[in-house]
């Protein structure tokens, strides 16, 4: 008999609900817009009925879905299923969501920070596959990361570990999102990529404060296109780009000595230009032995890689 | 039957071979000049010497020896029991020592980074008793760590993980030893705490670049001496001491949400002059779910750490 796990990724603009085997195998998904599910009764709801739809679909009986995992954008409480709260969205304090799904699906429900959840997915189905010593690094408009060590995910004590982003490479650097100067996200988030590109001439016109936010994934886009058109402006942001991003990755690879890096998110996109001086900024400042031990590659599970991680997370149990 | 392990800790000025109970309890050390014995072969011989003489002296019988670790300064291949290379000593290449050691002690003989070590000697019976989620850092000549996740030693893929001395945190700092720029063990190693003492006014006389290297010990203690009198640059040294490694400690505590933080090696002396600064710039960097997650103390065991670990090590097995 075929089993299925439900995997739910809460993001910025869409929730994504998909059912995967235990392969990794991505059959359907359905997407969702968060604004209209951003509370815990509406969000449960939403995903609720998107489960019933997908399983009709496919005339799945209830009782083939081994489990559902949600990968939610902020710290988890793994072991008691609570979300301590959401990036972005507010009214998520201390929510027990775990029981809530399990309540409204019939089935053994886990919550899982969203990059945790990736990370899980490019290491048993992904560019992480076969190493014990992994880090994932997700791009977009912040930074996030997910670390394997010694074979198994790497929480921390509270659920809070990976947050690669709030490294500080450069304690005199711009002011980060989380209030302090020089975070790594305060570089090459999408904030910093707009401030790498207007200093390189790139779209001054949208570029007030107010318009930054909004502005922020189009721009970064913006940038990317001049690349590919040869530009050399913009491919002094992308090199200025790697370079930062080579200083945290050499970070977390004298930290801990990992065999690959895997290097997901939106953003990542742009890897043919940024990858050069990413790894040449590794070779130098990571120590020898780490260094020679380690490589940088792209991921590759793209935007499914947190539903895949689900499957990883429930036939792991 | 009572048993016993053999701790060895190659420092920079001695070796120091010592009894240790399963219990971590050191029973008798001793402890032999560093430079006699740089050789592997002369620190085969020496050592084996004193554990002969250890053992005759507390009429100890080698079928109680349970085994022996020997703390290499470097990178070392616990499994194969491998000595990659040694800091500040030439001639170590690849070298067999847990087989060279086992052939002269006639007991099971392991390898182990010296800083892997005396973290897991804090872990079991210092200052990290009782968490799975650990970070312990030494102070010296260099910065070193030594890392706990999920319960477990986290040595990385080639034995090289816990380099926490080596992240960059300022790329426009001062050169560090390891060829980069701005690595924490330039800002707070010896040599950058003669740096900001220098700038406070302290011992100008000795710190042509020649002299550094020699003096760095004396000269850090005369500054530790200061602070004990109530001198303002004093204080302020130890205060800029403590921010560079609150950004250090900021940025473990970021990646791996550790329970707990252990500060030890011979410049963690100074503790009073610089946890409060310290400590005032974890809560500031860190996330607030990992800041509040962990507490942040000075190391227990002291010199001891390492050849405590041996027990933890060659026990746990």
């Amino acid at each position: 008999m075929s089993e299925w796990v439900i995997g739910v990724d809460f993001g910025g603009t869409n929730i994504k609900v998909g059912l995967v085997t235990r392969t990794g195998r991505v059959l359907v998904t359905e997407v969702l817009p968060a604004r209209a599910h951003a509370t815990p009764a509406r969000f449960v709801d939403g995903v609720g009925g998107a489960v019933d739809r997908l399983l009709r679909a496919r005339a799945i009986r209830r009782a083939a879905v081994r489990g559902a995992v949600v990968g939610a954008p902020g710290p988890v409480d793994h072991a008691r299923g609570v979300v301590h709260s959401m990036v972005n969205v507010p009214g998520w304090r201390e929510v027990p969501l775990g029981r809530l799904m399990r309540r409204r699906l019939g089935c053994h429900s886990l919550v899982e920070n969203d990059v945790n959840l990736a990370a899980l997915g490019e290491w048993r189905f992904g560019a992480g596959r076969g190493v014990d010593q992994l880090a994932c690094l997700t791009l977009g408009t912040g930074v996030g990361g997910g670390l394997i060590v010694n074979g198994a995910l790497a929480r921390g004590v509270s659920g809070a570990a990976g947050e690669v982003g709030h490294m500080v490479i450069n304690p005199d650097g711009p002011r980060c999102g989380c209030g302090a100067r020089g975070c790594l996200e305060a570089f090459i988030g999408t904030a910093g990529i707009l401030r790498m590109a207007r200093r390189a001439g790139f779209s001054q016109r949208a570029l007030t404060p107010e318009q930054l936010s909004e502005a922020a994934r189009p721009h970064t886009n913006q940038v990317g296109v001049g690349a590919r058109r040869d530009n050399r402006a913009s491919r002094q942001v992308w090199q200025e780009f790697g370079r930062w991003l080579g200083i945290g990755v050499a970070n977390v690879v004298n930290v801990l000595n990992p065999e690959r890096v895997v290097i997901g998110g939106g953003v990542a996109n742009a890897w043919p230009f940024f990858a050069p001086a990413l790894r040449r900024t590794v070779r130098r400042l990571a120590l020898p032995p780490a260094a020679r031990a380690v490589t940088i590659v792209q991921a590759q599970l793209g935007n499914h890689a947190g539903i895949v991680g689900a499957a990883v997370l429930v036939w792991d149990k």
